[in-house]
């Protein structure tokens, strides 16, 4: 996924990067002075991705019955419509029935599973999270912030795991899940991943679906919010974790998670749950405790509007119209302006909201606040890693779905500035 | 707002029970001969009262941006939209930078509350709920059963006291939650109270504002979901608890909620949650966890479709047209079969979606049963109580919103049928 590994030691002679360090100062101080204001901090689409579905803001307009005759406006319904959770089915690799549609944010799904499992025994446990002196959970690096907020927010250690091009390093995950029985869970996306837009292989979910695990409740929080999202002609498709899990012996293990956030819209879009038929019923068993049910209009909005599983696959077609040109333009500048210097690496991801820049080791933070000092807003550096310390200081997470294409590449080159800026300033510093 | 005590020994002869209870067992056969299916369970609005807001199912016909100009359909806004939180915010007497406005259900909102406070200490607390040996909460009886559920799955302690005309006992509540630092909380209903009507007495809310609790993080779950939910000409004001916990010394002791769900639609309508600068900011800080806004193109809807204040309150006279006559309904049939028998008595509710039908100590049980075998399906005797355990056997909760306005008054006459049965068997029992 990953053009070249920077290394820290170009082969450069001082003079060479005297002049470049120098060329670069001199285009940071003209990016200064533009006095840009953008932003790559997050991955929000971008309003014309959210025109694709301006239709959907006035449907239903076939009334508010759901297929069975269920009046959507009214109370009920935990599980959410059927033929809501038939279309994203198979997109999602859970039967139907072990599939629930919720409300409009899959972080508050996973929220709600580690928060049950705090206060309840899992399917498997011999007690309560809460109850134990320690929990920890393991974090492929680079990953997502949220995932990592929401662990310490409860308490949870969080252990990082190195991400390969396969996901995360087995042999890592294998040797701590199989001997630390308070290790409870695994943070995944497996597909697209945030930020380097890594794919499992197959090997890679065989693995985790058969490893042995030292916690009986152990469980893989996988995150699938890219499942849909390709940018080229060859979907990638990844293996089945659920069945796999099931045929290993380890039903309970996946909890799934996905959502229509980027798909339809971010703010008022689906989030859905699957996993084995037993934790299905303990999910379900506590939501029928703090709710007496979903967004039903919400649910049937979305039937209307996507229709079926080609129609997703459809809409997504749009909206990779709309992302490609951008990915490409941050390939192209990167490419450009950086390639063949040494001085970074970057993802080509073939799906998914972002790229992960890696520059070298210890230039990400103050990459990051020379482009703020410029008006270009990153991620804060770190952010990818647990706690927020990145001990390499070298990943930067880019999002350029948001911005227009103009701005996105004004942001790019921007920051390759500050990338030249930095790197050349830290190898001159570290040759005296 | 109890017509008459039910007495447990009306003056009638021997000779006039039995008569009156073989006429009861001669209504009951031909009541089962009838073959009903009638549902009189969950306060659940009727089809012709979600027809009221049908307009709204293609709303936002305006656009998606908010007041300020925010993108309602992508993400963010975790205070939900302003001009919503404007609409409401005299309505349930929460200043609006003090009001969230969420998801679809006050129910998840109380439910988080709770969480919240199991997992992370509230403001003034010492320590998180999990860490405490016991937490018990205080439920005026007859309460709501999804309140005592919502406790009894995260092993809270439910303490009954019992309700007056003005609201709960306050003599008893006042003691215990001043002698037990274990009490963390009351369940308060104070607007036409679920199951029984009763509207708190300024005196109730400012006893609740200002006395001594034990516990420093006590909390006054204060569920105004029948807020605006009048049923006469002359609507019911409470105090307003939070303004008088701030006079009081105890700005942090109330956790005010309310939503649109008998409002607009039962199930896609909008839950607010209102409290202390402390707490908002408690909750916030939580929810920032846990979900990346609310559905805000709900929000928007809700604001096209309701306006303003008065918009709600015309509204809700339109709701009252189709109610008033349900609930004068099932006043005149009680009256007309079992007033003046002692065999029961009942509220005459003047708002929110419940009559409390009182019947002689021991009987409602068996009241439910027989209706039940009659195809008449009430809430389980018992329900409106901790542990569904009424002690005296003898609170029913009728639902009259959902059916129509016949099918209702076959049900609530079929349900006196049983009334009159069972009381008369169990008397003649009794005198044997």
């Amino acid at each position: 996924m990953t053009s070249s590994a920077p290394s820290t030691s170009p082969t450069l002679s001082t003079a060479e990067l005297i002049a470049l360090r120098d060329s670069a100062r001199s285009d940071y101080a003209k990016l200064v002075e533009r006095g840009l204001s953008l932003d790559l901090t997050r991955g929000k689409p971008s309003p014309d991705q959210l025109d694709l579905a301006a239709e959907m803001l006035t449907l239903p307009a076939g009334g508010h019955r759901a297929a069975d005759g269920t009046d959507t406006r009214n109370y009920g319904g935990l599980h959410g419509l059927t033929e809501l959770r038939e279309i994203f089915s198979g997109l999602l690799q859970v039967p139907t029935a072990q599939l629930i549609a919720g409300g409009n944010s899959s972080l508050t799904l996973m929220h709600d599973s580690v928060v049950h499992a705090m206060l309840s025994p899992l399917p498997g446990a011999g007690r309560r999270w809460a109850d134990e002196e320690r929990i920890a959970f393991l974090c492929p690096v680079p990953g997502y912030d949220r995932h990592f907020a929401l662990c310490e927010r409860f308490g949870i250690e969080l252990i990082p795991v190195p991400m390969t091009a396969q996901g995360p390093d087995m042999d890592v995950v294998e040797r701590l899940a199989g001997e630390d029985a308070q290790i409870k869970g695994i943070w995944c996306v497996p597909k697209y991943s945030n930020p380097d837009g890594v794919c499992y292989s197959d090997e890679t979910v065989r693995r985790l679906a058969g490893m042995r695990a030292a916690a009986p409740d152990f469980r893989i929080f996988w995150d699938n919010a890219y499942a849909v999202h390709h940018l080229t002609d060859t979907p990638v498709e990844i293996a089945d974790l659920l069945a796999l899990c099931a045929e290993s012996g380890n039903p309970d293990r996946p909890f799934i998670y996905g959502s229509t956030s980027k798909i339809t819209f971010a703010g008022a879009g689906v989030a859905f749950f699957g996993s084995s038929p037993a934790n299905v019923s303990w999910l379900l068993g506590h939501l029928a405790k703090s709710t007496i049910g979903p967004d039903k209009i919400n649910h049937l909005r979305h039937v209307e509007f996507l229709r079926d599983e080609a129609g997703v696959l459809e809409h997504m077609r749009r909206h990779r119209e709309l992302l490609r040109p951008k990915f490409d333009a941050v390939e192209t500048i990167l490419a450009k302006e950086l390639g063949g210097t040494g001085l970074a690496s970057w993802s080509t991801p073939q799906g998914g909201y972002f790229v992960s820049l890696d520059v070298l080791e210890g230039c990400a933070r103050e990459v990051v606040r020379r482009a703020a000092e410029a008006g270009i807003a990153l991620t804060p550096a770190g952010a990818t890693h647990p706690y927020g310390d990145d001990p390499r200081d070298s990943t930067i997470r880019i999002a350029p779905s948001y911005p227009g294409l103009e701005e996105l590449e004004a942001a790019i080159t921007g920051l390759t500035v500050c990338v030249r800026l930095v790197a050349t300033e830290k190898l001159l510093e570290s040759a005296r």
